[in-house]
């Protein structure tokens, strides 16, 4: 567990993008957030006070969140300094970046002499165990994807967001480094040893009550190939009584594989089914979860109805249109 | 790579089964084994030659290879004295038990001080890529299960036998502990970290002559919901031209889940090949492996009679009735 609230490091990002970290950290868990601490030239910008470090430890933050990537995904000579500083003002540090804060010895140190502890969300905290397959109480919702990248974590934060307005047991489980860093605790499965993945969603996502719903953050796709056995852990392991369908319906080829196009959604949607019922007999497609973020409105709206007739489920985006429907879908579960 | 040839080290193996490793380098790899050490009160034999240390040096052996798994995985306090002796005369060792021997300062200090190498063939010993997707040339055949240890390790290696006792171009690709040991080198895919699953076994399986026939051992199965993960990256990482099903027929549940039953052949047939086909579109199911250790005769013959009438594709038992079959449809493909 990471302590909140966070402070959003920002450091000197190039561009809004490259702050996609604390973007979602803004965006879904906004109470975890104190404010934002840019480095001069900093063209990333939360629109949450910045602060100084003293500033943040006055306003009760704890941890100081890397919020930022830069190229190579590694720890910028640029943010030592106040990194080191927030260590000796008594904060932790979290990051998912590629390198990880405990191999850079000036930090280590750092968080040693000040009983600081550095969190590298993209290791795994603990050893799990191999997954039993025992049926477990309360109920789970997997969304799964056409690609990687086509907005699972989006659609599993938006339906959790939306299932918790309407005051209904909702979790959001993450499984990613940028959903751990948004929640502040998950399990980073591309990290996991194989023969541990499934048991470590098992570990994810255990008992609750019955009315309860853990909104399970998929990763990768059955059909892309670098990734896939990421994925059929995540269908077997979390057991879900519901899937969503994710897609993004313009692109040319699966993520990374030149050559290999997205499968469409009915064979999706029929592998994934049979693959999930092994783990839970009564397992349901409930709706699809569209990206159209390259439609403009009409075509976004006409692609959705004509996915919405064809496959006979809601089709949503839930970053246009709210996660409502797809909700409503998974009530009538 | 671990050298060869072996010497076969028993221990106080408690009964034949225990020395299931030694067994397998003995029948698959007999031209890689010098002989077998015993100590006091061994119930097992290869029926290969004794030998001290002494001898198995004059022999030759380059690689003491433990070939005898107790309870729990342990390094037995026993073997000790032995296998600091074996490192004080030359010898490197190679184990695939759970505890390594790395692990163990006494062997790592010997190995240290001598200058030989501890194979823990349960680690890794490098970092796998990412998987790139990228079409091999050469052909490649991966044995899928029903369940797990239903004999997929057996049918590989009976096949890469009677390739290659045809004259053909083979290699048996070890993904797991033993099949490691017996060939002296491979992938142990199910301790490999998630993202790099199916890159590892593009690595193992690479371009070859287009006569070549890369056989990949099994692991898990995707119906197996502990394991599943391993397998499809399997499926997807080696791009098999050709599946063969393994099946255990009088299996009444899933290898340690109880409540999982096992799938029937048509349905690991259509979803293994929906998912292979996603690597390559060119797959096909040529055969089945039946492993009839628990039907009498007539009972394993009228069971895989039935089986092909139904399947419409061979069903041969490899260690009742050898491999040819099932190689002479691999041929066809």
């Amino acid at each position: 567990m990471i302590q909140t609230p966070y402070i959003l490091f920002l450091g000197d990002a190039v561009d809004p993008l490259t702050a996609k970290v604390a973007q979602g950290i803004r965006d879904w868990r906004p109470e975890n957030v104190a404010g934002q601490i840019r480095m001069e030239g900093c063209q990333a910008d939360m629109r949450i006070p910045d602060m100084t470090l003293a500033q943040a430890r006055a306003a009760g933050a704890k941890t100081v969140v890397i919020g930022v990537a830069n190229r190579g995904g590694e720890i910028s000579q640029s943010w030592r300094k106040i990194l080191i500083e927030a260590l000796e003002e008594g904060f932790d540090l979290a990051s998912g970046l590629h390198s990880l804060l405990r191999d850079e010895p000036d930090l280590a140190y750092a968080a040693r002499m000040n009983g600081r502890k550095l969190h590298d969300v993209r290791v795994p905290g603990m050893r799990y165990p191999v997954a039993n397959g025992i049926k477990r109480r309360g109920k789970r919702c997997l969304a799964v994807g056409t690609d990687c990248s086509v907005g699972k974590m989006y659609t599993a934060l938006a339906m959790d967001a939306e299932m918790r307005a309407r005051g209904l047991k909702s979790t959001f489980r993450a499984t990613g480094q940028t959903g751990i860093l948004i929640t502040g605790s998950g399990v980073p499965l591309d990290a996991v040893v194989a023969d541990f993945m499934a048991g470590a969603v098992e570990w994810l996502t255990p008992d609750n009550d019955d009315d309860h719903w853990d909104m399970i953050e998929g990763q990768g796709s059955l059909f892309h190939v670098s990734y896939s056995g990421v994925t059929l852990a995540l269908i077997h392991g979390g057991q879900p009584d519901a899937l969503i369908l994710c897609d993004e319906p313009t692109r040319a080829h699966m993520r990374g594989l030149p050559g290999y196009r997205p499968p469409g959604l009915e064979l999706l949607r029929d592998t994934a089914l049979v693959l999930a019922r092994v783990a839970n007999p009564a397992c349901q497609v409930v709706g699809i979860s569209v990206n159209t973020q390259h439609l403009n409105d009409d075509q976004a709206l006409e692609h959705m109805s004509a996915v919405e007739t064809w496959m006979g489920l809601p089709a949503v985006d839930p970053f246009r249109q709210g996660a409502g429907r797809l909700v409503d879908a998974l009530m009538a579960v």
